[in-house]
């Protein structure tokens, strides 16, 4: 998964380090832009695409940090959230819904954050090594906010979109709060609204009943 | 421009404020995914949306702060890039090769961030329109190397797909270095590798020579 390169020109201009590891770490990160994601955009007219899905639940972070059930540094939550996902530049989207390829994929993406972020400087690659971990270890306060949001994003969209891949993969109600009920663990006012949320697409006949 | 919205059916649940609005501000700027730009993603398959190119400014700036003029507030720098072009969901996209639709362009944007903002709670609307009013008067180090990194993405991804915008509008050199030459405002160091970057694309018969 590691072939098409866009980066060749630029390597030829033979920048100084550490701006040349970085523009190259740049360049390779703009293939997140073409990893495409079950859930559609709010308007249901096409499939998100992991970039916009970054930007979207870091602008979600800035919004909602107040609701936090513990106080977070943002700027750690928004970085995280800007690169949680770089993974999926090689490892590919692994649906919530999809369980035996989440089962493959943790080991998948350590290999490919090391690749990823290996392409930056040493001092940043191991600074943003350190974030992605802590992000899916979820064992700070930062980051089970960043897993809040990241959660709480697609059940907006689904409902939005009305249904989206809770139609699609005839997801049922308790399988739902099963996979996001993490929610709580990062701000319980915004496990609260998404219960409100998932509870009106039980009724609209997006998610079957448990 | 206004006319289109996904939210609907999640007004119907009526939140509590502040929640509501935030709510009803997210997904208002899901509509940012729809708004199309000149340039092509790196590999030049597509037109990039201003979504996944506010996300990838936002690792910019996150990657090159190091490289700023004179030291930034990162988490203002990154909120500032994660807004910037939210009125693009009501003014829509302008070229940077665009002189006309330019000078037409900053009364139109003042009005969509009035709204834009304005869905927001009163104390994160203030705020937001406040980051956004800086961003555009640049008239902070902050919004200087915001500014910065906004202008050196399309370079890039211009000299990555072997021409972009450049070919696309038969841009020259002089032109260039006009519109992208305040990158030194806020990093002499990535404007000396833009010119690099610019220098080649003249060699490659990109840009046309001045």
């Amino acid at each position: 998964m590691t072939g098409k390169q866009g980066v060749a020109p630029l390597d030829s201009l033979r920048f100084a380090e550490p701006l040349a590891s970085q523009l190259r770490f740049l360049l390779e990160a703009d293939r997140l832009k073409s990893v495409v994601r079950g859930n559609r955009i709010a308007d249901g007219s096409r499939r998100e695409n992991t970039a916009e899905h970054s930007w979207h639940i870091a602008l979600f972070a800035l919004v909602l940090a107040p609701h936090a059930v513990e106080q977070v540094d943002v700027l750690r939550v928004v970085s995280m959230l800007q690169i949680h996902d770089l993974v999926e530049i090689d490892s590919g989207d692994t649906l919530l819904y999809d369980a035996a390829g989440a089962a493959m994929q943790a080991a998948r993406e350590e290999v490919a954050a090391r690749r990823l972020f290996g392409l930056l400087p040493a001092g940043q690659a191991s600074e943003f090594l350190a974030l992605w971990q802590e992000f899916e270890a979820a064992a700070t306060a930062d980051a089970r906010f960043a897993k809040s949001v990241d959660r709480l994003q697609p059940i907006l969209l689904n409902h939005a979109a009305g249904g989206g891949t809770w139609t699609d993969y005839e997801v049922d109600e308790a399988r739902e709060r099963a996979l996001t009920g993490r929610i709580a663990e990062g701000s319980p006012a915004l496990w609260s609204a998404a219960e409100k949320v998932i509870e009106d697409a039980v009724r609209r006949g997006w998610l079957k009943p448990a």
